[in-house]
């Protein structure tokens, strides 16, 4: 399986970072990031309990970095960008299929308390998971959604499938390729980032291989050319 | 489904109560029993959050009561009675697929945060519960445990997320497109049946929406009518 990362969007609670870190230890998940967090002090160590070694070694940096491997993120407010793509928003469970063939790093992403993740924050990831809830009620406090995805993920821990995923800059080549596929048809311009994010998050679910990176390539680049050259010769 | 009644056997920390008031308003779960728990204060309240009409109506006794329906007891901690029990503990997916069929009411119990449930409070259980954790750190944070128990019993009953998903018939136009653009791009013949067929499973893989089927078509369909216009002119 693959090995996780959880990242915390400017947690404004410190006792929430700590519990984070507890629930962190209990699945087995050490890597934790704490993107412009609340400083932490007495309250963190208190409820990191046994998880007190993931929060001092937790790495704290002021912008979400640039994922290395799938991202994954998590909401349960409705933000605009959500409900554009609620139909295809995983639950729990579902990740945790779907990643049981993955290898690599997947950086779970967990946003602010009362805001989560922010429209930008969202469409960097390549998976949207959402823990079925109450309708009346369904934010969780930050420490339990973590607990409850880790949970999951640990639950489904299974042998491994021998298959050669695309790496993360195989996978960013993938997105150019794309964008300048759309470019040179002259796609829609206010279309064009609602399309590539679809086919960010299709990829995300489908988890191609190494194999399919570069027959995908192959046919994006293809066509592309094919329309710059006989528009040069226009 | 059965109606579900967490019971805190003297819970010793307020701000636990109050995050597991919350947990239950997020999950649905509205009847609390505190058997001789610490006094509550401006933290369980705080806590809570929206769960607060939960903590309110949160029922106080001094000594577990005689179970009405079926009783659940939960464990982290190895006692000797969980030894004896350890071969018929459930997972919480193992409970809460069988109280889909359960009726009535069941209780779930949860132990003191450092002793868990003792000797004589395990006897009383029908059921045992253990949430599968990592084995250097099994103990999870008391309102952990119970998010992560009411998260299965809501999972199981909750219907599946209605997903439109494409269909058949869109499915074979979006083959088709996705041929017709190999055809247009002169894409070599020799590598198009498996590259058709790769483009297969990464939808087959990806379950693509209706929505996306619509974005991906526009895609497809745009870049081939490209090049075909383009051809035409020359």
């Amino acid at each position: 399986m693959a090995t996780f990362r959880v990242v915390l969007v400017e947690p404004k609670n410190e006792g929430n970072v700590g519990a984070v870190a507890r629930g962190m230890k209990n699945f087995g998940v050490e890597d934790l990031v704490l993107v412009n967090p609340v400083p932490l002090r007495a309250e963190a160590r208190q409820r990191a309990m046994h998880g007190v070694d993931i929060l001092e070694r937790a790495r704290t940096v002021k912008d979400l970095e640039a994922a290395i491997g799938l991202t994954v993120g998590t909401s349960g407010i409705d933000t605009e960008s959500e409900k554009r793509f609620a139909r295809i928003a995983l639950s729990p469970r579902e990740l945790a299929t779907k990643l049981q063939k993955a290898k690599g790093q997947v950086a779970l992403l967990f946003g602010r308390e009362d805001f989560g993740l922010l429209e930008q924050e969202l469409r960097r990831c390549d998976l949207l998971v959402k823990i079925p809830a109450a309708e009346r009620y369904p934010i969780l406090n930050l420490s339990h959604a973590v607990a409850i995805i880790l949970y999951e993920l640990f639950a489904a821990k299974a042998p491994k499938l021998a298959v050669r995923e695309m790496s993360g800059l195989e996978k960013e080549k993938l997105h150019a390729s794309f964008m300048g596929l759309l470019d040179a048809t002259d796609y829609p311009i206010h279309k064009r980032s609602r399309t590539q994010i679809m086919f960010r998050r299709i990829l995300g679910r489908a988890v191609p291989s190494k194999w399919e990176f570069h027959a995908l390539m192959g046919v994006l680049q293809g066509a592309t050319k094919r329309i710059q050259r006989l528009e040069g010769k226009r």
